[in-house]
């Protein structure tokens, strides 16, 4: 079968991965499953793959296929699967998880002690064919594996941060989004499908800002016009944002929270370009959080599907052929995309 | 009256404060108390102030007389007073919260829109009397004030941020706590009471882990001698600690946080010495949060001192007279001070 | 002034109040306010406390002014009165608390120890003007206070229960309500605002269905016309609620929970016209409880003013005056009065 | 093999069980392991199954082996069983878990979709052998499973209820536990360790309350001497029972729910022997919840097995032979059994 392959990292994404033929996966436990793949996003995190920036955090052989935001159509069944069947249409959870770890019990699927990841440690779905298992299945009835296909990792991401902010909102409050790209135009639909509080986008391009506008956030500032943390005290009267999700996590938005977070308000870290940097005494006197923010699980995946079944999430994509996949790459890097890319196998 | 109060910033602590003579405060509403000062903690963070450390923090008109730890009797009280009456012993929480702002509503003492922080922002306990409120003040039965004013400060600190971490806890975690002096020493016996987690106290001291130990401390690490990383992975045969406490908040510490915080879970910042600074990614890999402590509120002083009355919270402290107290500066700056140091004016 | 008084406990709702001459409240603590009466919201309690039901629980010594959903404006404050003052509207929260005691503290304003409720305990709004304390007052901006009175504790009752249920949803959940009236139809409004959960309106009447529909109910059941446990089993094929609030607190509606409360998931009393009466294995097999719901915080108050503002709920009311008080007992007794009543004194 | 077999409800304890030989259980999946019992705990539950009690909840097929508190060592594992090998000591969760539907992966393992139960409705341990899965064993390394096989279903049952009570629990809070048997002085240990709230033990027979008082209870009330109501307001100087553990369940103790309980606070459901029966209107005016309790899951099984290894937690069982099954049933209906009974099959 035909795969989009990483051979060695590099900067130059016109060469990032290689189109070739190689062994059509095959089924060895009684729980996997090959899913033919109808659609993968392409992630921002496949640009940082293909950099070597994931090197130090994940166990990488390559040559290794990439992709992790996959959907698709199951085609083979190990011998005691019992919730998907052939002919099913399904997203994937990126994480094939152990289910007996203590993670996994408590629901943490992204600790899973034994788990693989596709893409990023293991081949994932920029082919033809995936090899995953039943528990990173979820079984769609009414919509098309293609569309939502980036729910499977950019979709969760968001979801799993803004659910952690929701969990803290009441009405009255505001909440800060920084950055309404792939991810942040997902987490501002679950902020305001999951709250009634009031949403402030942030963004440095228009468009951006006119799609947070039209998703219903409540207030826009853009950072390149503004200083943002002005703008915010502005608008909160001071108060500032009760939750920050900041879906850039540069050092300029980090460096934000002592500015713009409420006291014991947290600032999410959900993108990672760059650092958090501040003294101490900074998080002490305003008693607020950077907290990190790690994908999201199989039961968020099933709560975001559950959004989209309902109307209340909607997706900007942009499909291409598994030959054009370095075009994407570059397209990314050159912040070009409009919506989410999804590769089509 | 006497009051030991600060004139200039200085890093010359022979030199931090002068005792001089000062007008005795008056009441002016209805329900304001005066406080005859028995006992008052001296802080790391008298320091801190003596140094401006918190002057980008909070608005200083020096003079000013600091102590923000203070316990005594009740010597006046304002027209509505009714929780309290002259005679009384009572201990002070350090903000004079006004009751009606959203904060306060809600219990957050500490972010209260009108409070003044005796010794940091308004006078405080170094001196024969404190000007506070009722809201501020708690009735002691059978505690002697002078033994347990640094928990007025100190005491809650520790205790706020222990109760954060324990909400987290369960059997079988581990919990690991950083700096056993005035502030650890006091955390970990809050953890050892209100959660059955394994305890490992790391510091550079061996009196202050045999100290740890005899509190309960289920291992201990010297990180002079030991690799903190390594020795906390051995500990815990690779899970890390579910929950960081870091009462330093060195760089050194704060640092550590990637190599020794479980998966999702907290590394809390109460010493603020130094920086946090890692890059964005090590957040989202770890799914971890770097968590801002500040002091603590009202009725978590009130959880405190019922620690303290079932005999589950034990201080060391030496007592100073009010005109040692530069020399008090002076030895806590060289790390000299056993246990807390509290001042009788 | 004028004021509507209970003189003895009564089925018969046509004597029930009498409307007389009474002295104006006059300000005794600094912390106290007056406040004209501009609305005062009509409530089931009402007709409860004329009956008798209450006196088991409240301390009430008769004639006694009825009356606690009050809104008005401000014409008198006490001495030390910061945060209202003389001109403006303001909305009360129906308990005077004393802002000291341990419960104030924590921000449960309902369980404060030395509270007074105003038309529970003592005078309250079906008069001229009623005495409050400013830590009662929340000062309303572009509102009319005759238009939201009711919120003073229909709406923060509902809101309250409302905001707990909503702390334990997520998408595909369901949340059945019970009894869309002038408490549920608040209730429905703030699951929606709140929450991405499927809402499921049960009542009697159809047009107590109709409007649960306009206001964004999922789906409806007619309790006269279906079997409301059938009906809910089919809804969500088997799950149940989550999270089932009931308005009604009838014999027959809290019966319903083994057959329609999900696993782990609560039944939330909120009306008290009857009993719990269940074995107590119904509750050990199905984990679920039923949890009691006494109105809400100052601060669920001013969240529900913000709902109001951000104009994501919507209240129905008919105005009647203060001599038509006891035609307003008997048309509730009758389930004649559309949407809420509110007294205009 | 042996097995004690139930083929008729019978309220005649000398005749419950019939000792009997069946066929040793086969594996027929690749997860299952068969474990030879080495340890069978009976339970209040066996009597209620065997009194038919459990018929209309769950679906039994008689005859069927009881015994739902197993441990014992693996004899023989299913292809794919990777966390346990045979030889090992293992205790089993009394749940085979699917480990795919949405409550396995909350970790909800009781609410489990797909599960069979252990000796409710799927053959037990009372027998040489039983047939289990891995996902339901968890490994004992220095324990002998012997002793503590009621951890499996009355050791989580506690701890999961006292587990609730003590994430409401703070210090200066009291805590109720009504009966000191088997579960509660499991349920006392475990909120005496993972928590600083202040014990209140009631039970009928003193030497239950010496119990309690050994294993750290700070209060104690013989129901048979007291009024429990009148003992609790005197003890907590009319505060009540923040959290109250029912580990009886029967009228006369639910019952005491409106005049224990503390505002906001909640009466736990354990023991199943009665009925809840009071007015809506209790619960409304005291806000407090009766909070059914089902068992517990497997991580908290694995959470209370290293309270075991850390000692704080203690279990005394007497050990009988398979054939006196029938007597150990009639002695717990006489209340004559000292702590525990296992049997030793």
């Amino acid at each position: 079968m035909q795969a989009a392959r990483l051979h060695e990292y590099t900067d130059d994404m016109s060469e990032a991965l290689t189109v070739e033929d190689v062994e059509k996966p095959e089924i060895s436990t009684s729980g996997q499953i090959i899913v033919e793949v109808e659609g993968a996003g392409w992630c921002q995190t496949d640009n940082h793959i293909i950099e070597g920036m994931w090197e130090p955090y994940a166990e990488q052989n390559l040559p290794m296929t990439l992709g992790h935001e996959n959907a698709g159509s199951v085609v083979e069944v190990g011998d005691e699967v019992t919730t998907v069947e052939v002919g099913d249409s399904v997203i994937c959870h990126p994480v094939r998880t152990c289910g007996q770890c203590r993670a996994c019990r408590l629901g943490n699927d992204m600790y899973c002690e034994n788990g693989a990841f596709s893409g990023l440690d293991t081949d994932g779905g920029f082919a033809e064919y995936l090899l995953t298992s039943e528990r990173s299945a979820i079984k769609l009835d009414d919509i098309d594996p293609v569309d939502i296909a980036p729910h499977a990792d950019a979709g969760i991401t968001a979801y799993h941060a803004s659910k952690k902010a929701v969990d803290e909102l009441v009405p009255g409050n505001y909440c800060v989004l920084i950055g309404i790209g792939g991810l942040g135009h997902i987490g501002l639909q679950a902020v305001e499908a999951m709250s009634a509080a009031r949403t402030i986008a942030v963004d440095i391009k228009d468009d951006a800002l006119e799609l947070a506008e039209r998703l219903g956030a409540d207030f826009t500032v853009n950072s390149g016009d503004e200083n943002v943390a002005d703008a915010i005290t502005d608008i909160t009267d001071g108060a500032g944002g009760t939750q920050v999700l900041d879906f850039v996590g540069a050092d300029s938005t980090t460096n934000l929270a002592p500015d713009i977070v409420s006291p014991g308000g947290d600032h999410h870290i959900v993108g990672y370009g760059g650092h958090v940097h501040r003294p101490s005494q900074d998080l002490v006197d305003g008693e607020f959080s950077y907290q990190g923010n790690l994908v999201g699980t199989y039961t968020e995946l099933q709560e975001l599907i559950a959004l989209v079944e309902q109307g209340e999430m909607h997706l900007t994509t942009t499909q291409y052929d598994l030959d054009e996949i370095n075009k994407v790459a570059e397209k990314l890097e050159r912040n070009e995309i409009e919506g989410r890319a999804v590769i089509r196998p």
